[in-house]
Order: structure tokens, then sequence, then C-alpha cells
């Protein structure tokens, strides 16, 4: 078969080349009846564009990306089916890039995006990220949204969920359960989301009058060996009644380092986590989460860059969908 | 400041376009020196490669495309930290599509990456996916390497595990914990992992001379409240002693139905799966797994792409790495 290009189409449907072109480019010079039939003959034919030919530069790539930090979290791989749920819905294939928490990995791709090979992108910060002019650059050239780790400017419309609000339950959650050293596992202290979630256990607690312990805060920016040995040793001398992991990572971690102690969960030390883990309720004992509305967050960042793409009237703005609290028997006050 | 373009990085270094576009894309017609001259400016001033501009067609993306099924899945997770690792050891951006099981999707975006969005792919098929035009097509054109779910073709190289000899290992370690009603949990059975994985379960049974009742094998390709409602049914008519499941996602439901049926595990009924899940060490109770060197697969694929992309003299070949049973308190003899 010959090969598929525009001077096929253009030749099997009498037409010039630059009709042809407009057409795909969905040009409004060109008649609708002469668009539909340029776009069911380069359908029948699987017309592919050949991105490195000129003259393609305002056509849609049809692509959109999204830059997130890591794939092993739950968070994310929710927010992805709930971007790719309305990617399909517009016909739009999605594209995933994972920066493994580092700047230099996202500033690299993200300048690589300027050129054109998507038309737009949902992100999330990576933890490392405490400067955003690659993000701000790029916004002046095609849509971005981010979502769950966000930067806070006025130029950027942002998805996030209740971080604080949902930190100080949690907190408040474990005082009742009769804690009164609750260690905080700190992680994304340089993004907004990490500095929320931090201000939402310390308001918690000064609100329920018990005084704030700098040794219970553990800054958890190691690799998993480190982080593991931090908390082992925290535990061993700090003596916490309850643990609160800022992240789903730290959590897993929780239960190692109380089986490894030989401290019963909850009756020793009671665990509570931010995770999307969909199997909590089947750990040894089930796991008390916040649970993140981390498939509508997803959505509701592809439908905030959708509404940019497709140039809407109405104008997108920033959304906040709640959390939840699901207690379970890591921080209940009997055995189970 | 101005667009940097190939104008821009010829002018200030006093070179033609066309030596500054072949020292870009590494041609042998240009010495060292200039390469090196070229690629430094390039670097300093953030030069971005324009994809839609005509002449830069041999210029490789430097980017990789990995397809497979879905996010939600341990294997798939570190096996992408495997092939990262190689892929930022080269200097190249990998680009992630999910097919969440299409065969539709999975044709679509093969098919668009024909023109030249990426210089290889990594990829596992979805288990929709029998026919094979798609793949070999693509491979004429840029080197594609399958990884665990893979088709039988002399034409590909394929990076896989010992589905056969881990399925048969882990009926035969059931048998041995007194199991004599395995009920095995069928997925994938249009891939060879998954008519692999099968076989090996009947010929474990047969070699220990237990019949095998085709009740026993339950075919497992609905969603998942349809898969949970067909092995709840078919526990209770069918009243196994032991639960084999061929892919971590049904594991999960096995502990479900378990619990639903208020089945002890391992006292009642034992339960063992294919699965990566890190976290299975802290079920209730723990879970024995096939565990599979995903990641060590993800690096041997990435691996391969990168001898073909380099054109080394030695020949790639197929590789299959073998996978490991770890037995954990599921599959116990005493109550624990």
């Amino acid at each position: 078969m010959d090969k598929v290009n525009i001077q096929r189409l253009a030749d099997e449907l009498h037409l010039s080349i630059a009709t042809v072109s407009r057409a795909l480019r969905d040009s409004h010079q060109i008649r609708p009846e002469t668009k539909e039939k340029v776009w069911e003959l380069a359908r029948k034919l699987n017309y592919q564009p050949n991105p490195f030919a000129s003259g393609l530069r305002e056509q849609k790539s049809k692509n959109i990306a999204v830059v997130f930090p890591e794939l092993a979290n739950n968070f994310f791989s929710l927010a992805i089916n709930g971007i790719e749920e309305i990617a399909r819905q517009k016909g739009y294939h999605v594209l995933i890039y994972l920066t493994h928490e580092s700047f230099e990995s996202e500033t690299s791709f993200v300048n690589s995006l300027s050129s054109g090979r998507v038309d737009g992108l949902l992100m999330s910060l990576s933890s490392e990220t405490g400067n955003y002019d690659h993000i701000l650059e790029l916004n002046k050239k095609l849509p971005v949204i981010l979502f769950d780790r966000v930067c806070d400017s006025a130029e950027m419309l942002n998805v996030t969920t209740n971080d604080y609000e949902s930190s100080y339950a949690a907190t408040l959650h474990l005082i009742e359960q009769g804690c009164r050293r609750i260690m905080y596992l700190l992680a994304l202290k340089n993004l907004s989301a990490g500095k929320l979630r931090l201000k939402g256990y310390r308001d918690a607690l000064t609100h329920a009058a018990i005084p704030i312990d700098e040794n219970l805060v553990i800054d958890c920016d190691g690799d998993e060996k480190e982080n593991s040995n931090l908390l082992k040793e925290a535990i061993k001398t700090q003596q916490p009644d309850g643990l609160f992991s800022s992240i789903e990572k730290l959590g897993i971690l929780c239960y190692h380092a109380a089986n490894e102690l030989h401290l019963s969960v909850p009756q020793q030390i009671k665990i509570l986590s931010f995770s999307n883990l969909e199997i909590a309720a089947l750990l040894n004992p089930s796991l008390t989460t916040i649970t993140q509305p981390a498939f509508d967050i997803g959505r509701e960042a592809a439908n905030l860059l959708f509404q940019r793409l497709e140039k809407k009237k109405a104008v997108p703005e920033s959304k906040i969908i709640a959390s939840m609290l699901i207690k379970r028997a890591s921080t209940a006050t009997d055995a189970v």
C-alpha cells in the first residue's frame, strides 16, 4: 500500500494539498462538508500526521501529558484513572511522565514540552520543587493544571483537597482515642500540601491544650532504609502512643516499625496515615486512613484542562475537594 | 531573550545552520570538537528542538514509550522503575501509556507512534490482545521489546518470567500443605503468560495424582463486582480448601471473599497468589506469593531496547528471569 500522507489524501479527494492540510487542522476557511470528507478518508486510511513535517504546526497533537512524582502510590494511580476517564471521552491520549521526586527531571521534561508534543499538561509537583518558573513559563504557551501538589500562584489553576482540615480532624481523632504523645511523620515539607498537613496537626494539639513537642515531629526525607531507622530510633527514645503519617509510604513503615519493636497496634501504639491504599482494611490490624478523593481530583483537573483547551466561555476556577477520615482498628481503643 | 533556534546557535558559534543541525543529530560528518561546542551552547541556552520543524527528521527524540495495561498493579510499577533506571543512565525520557486492558486503546496508541514521537517502545500486552499485527508493523519502523505479557513471534524480543514453573511449584506447595480441592482463579487466558500459569496448575495436580475438576477453574473475566460474586458463589458450591489466584488483583478478592463467607485463613481455606504487593507480609494473615522479578524484567527489557537503539554488534536475545515462591501464613498448616 502507498504511504498515507497529505498528498495521497489530496489525490484521492481531488483537492489541493493546502485544502486537505487546512481541513485536517479544522480551519474555519474550509467548509464543514469538505472537512468531513477529509476526516473520513483520513480515518479510513489510518492517516498519521508526521509531527516533523512543516506546516502542521497548528494541528492539535490530541495528546495531553500528566507529570507526577511516583507510580507506587495509590493516590496517583487513582488520580490518573480519573484523568483518563475524561481524556477518553474527549478522544485524547494521555502520556504519563514520572519525576521520581526530582526537580531536575521535572524541569527537564516540562521544558521539553514547550515544543508542542502535547496540547496541555496536568501536573503534581515533585517534593523537591520550590521554584515554579518552569511551570509559569510553560503555562504561557499551553494550558497547565496542577493537582494535589500545587504552587500558590494566582496565574495557576489548582485542584486540591482540604489538607489542613483533614489533618486537624485526624489529630483530634487520635486525641479522642487517648493519645497524648502523637508522633508526626513529616513529608512534602517544601509543598503547600505538606505545610498544611503539619499545621493541622499542630493546631489540633494546641486547641486540645496538648503542648507541642518538636521531638515528636520526625522529618522523613531520607530513603526507605534511612526513614525506617530514624523512625525506630525516634519511637524508642520518644515513646509516642500514636503515629500520624503524612503520606502513605511512611504509614507502611509505621507497621514495620511497630512489628520490629514488638509494639502491639492499637494497644501500645496507634497508627493513622494519609493513604489511598485499597487494602487498608485487610492489614493487620486494619489501618485508619485519611482517604483523599484521588479519582475525583484527577477528573476535576482534567475537566479544567479541557475547559481551557476548548476555550469555553465560563472561566475555570480552582477547586478543593474534601478528604475522608475512615476509622479502623489501628486507632481503636479496644483490642480487636 | 531571543528565541533559541538553530539559527541563533549557528550565529553565536559562527557556523553554518547545516553544520549545527548535523552536529545536533550527532552526524559522523562533523568533527567531535565541533559537536562538543554545539552541544555545550545548546545546553547552556536550553535549546529545545522543534519537532515540527522540517529537516529534523533523523534527529532522535530521546524519548522512549512504555505501553502497559494498568497502573494499580505492583508488578508494573516496579517494572517501570527498572526501565527508568536504565533510561536515566542513557539520558532518555520515559513516556508511559496505559491501555486499561483494551485492544482498541493499544492499537490506536501503537499506530500513533509510527510518526516518530519516540525512538523505541517497551510493551506489555492488554488482556484482550490476540492479534499482533500492530506490533509487528511498528517493529519494522522502530525497536519494540515486549515484557511479561508477550506474543510468540520469532521476530520479537521478549523478557518474561518462568510462569509455568512457578505456577507448578505453587500448586505443589498447596498440595504439600494438605489441599486437595484447589480452586484456580483464571485470568489473562488469551496471553501466553495466562496459558502457562494454567498449565502449571494442571500439570502439578496430574503429577500428584489429583484429578482435575473443571468446576474448580473459575474464569474471572468480569469487573471487580462480577468476579467477587462469581468467586463467592463458586466457593459456596465447590467448597475448595485452597485458592490459587493467577493475578494480584484476584488475590485480594480471595481475602474479601473469605472474610465475607466467614472462612478462616489458613485453617479452613488457604490462599496463594501471583503478586508483587509490597505489603503482602502485613496482610491478615500474611499472603503467600509468587513474586515476579518485576524490577529486573523492566531493567532487562530496557537494556535490550537500548542495545537495539545503539545497534550494538551483539545480537540481543529474549530473556527469562525466574520468579520466587514466598511462603507465608496464608498457606501455613498451623494456625498463626
